[in-house]
């Protein structure tokens, strides 16, 4: 394999989900676009690492600063969502379901690779509980984020926040027969009134 | 999202498997890693725009005229392995198996796309048929893989060149009860003297 060709496969096999096959595969498909598509591409690359930057206030990521959430009048201010990452954010905004504004905790509680509270952005959240009446909890359903959750739960109901959690059960267009034992009982144990 | 990333996940998404939400969890990797090793990313796809092109005798990819292999001594040039791309060749060459060199198609027959014998490299094959005693034919088994396969022995016999094909059957490792029917017929058809 030509040395540049080799090159750009092992910095493609550097991201996230991209094995060498893939990586080698992506990269005969940049030799086959036109040179202005590749330089796109990189120039876009590049973009990102100049102009974006974590919003002083929430720490999601924005080109002006505080964010487009944050300085948004029309947000509710008095709900605030914690969310574990940046791209947290965007799944729950295309909900349409909440209208409050968010902190991100930019990591997760794990004790065993060395993260504990102090890592977390949790002295910035904190700061922003003034005139704060809920705080929902939406880390990931798997153990760090539980046990994060746990941890904020326990934080912010001795300073008198109400915290609430996202609910965990089936997936809509889900099936009884094919949900998973721990799934299935946090579905039982959440039911609602009809 | 702001501009900019919208912008690289816009420009990710054009990649092959890639779709928008892998493109925006690698935008969102590209956004953690140092900007060392972002513009390392960037360059390197500059780079394969800037110095690599095919090779004049085989169509291979290649920072030099003729290409490594096409220019190795070493190679015996009375076998020539005729492959649909340039990332073909390198599973080959990675069995250790074949010696010989190779030619790339740049393509393969789809009438129904268009793709005729004259949108493929087959000029250059023939003129580079003196002194090979042997065509491997190792377009992919599929439709199109076949029917082009089948369209260059009828070619290449008719001037007298012993052209093989690659064997089908199952993989090794495989299992007889989870081979589809079609492999399985191959397999049978290609069964061999032990």
């Amino acid at each position: 394999m030509p040395a540049p060709l080799a090159r750009l496969v092992g910095e493609l096999s550097r991201l996230p989900g991209i094995g060498p096959k893939t990586a080698t595969r992506l990269a005969h498909h940049l030799l086959t676009v036109s040179k202005e598509d590749a330089a796109a591409l990189a120039s876009s690359i590049l973009e990102i690492k100049e102009r974006l930057f974590h919003c002083c206030e929430c720490n999601g990521i924005t080109d002006v600063d505080p964010c487009s959430i944050c300085s948004d009048p029309g947000r509710d201010s008095r709900l605030l969502c914690v969310v574990e990452q940046p791209f947290n954010i965007r799944p729950i905004e295309r909900t349409g379901e909440f209208l409050g504004r968010y902190h991100v905790l930019l990591g997760v509680l794990a004790p065993q690779r060395g993260i504990g509270p102090d890592q977390l952005a949790i002295d910035g959240l904190l700061r922003r509980l003034a005139g704060i009446e809920e705080v929902v909890l939406a880390t990931n359903p798997d153990v760090e984020g539980e046990a994060t959750a746990l941890y904020l739960a326990r934080l912010l109901k001795s300073k008198n926040i109400r915290v609430t959690r996202l609910a965990f059960g089936m997936p809509v267009g889900g099936d009884i027969e094919y949900t998973d034992e721990v799934t299935l009982a946090r579905s039982l144990a959440g039911r609602r009134e009809l």
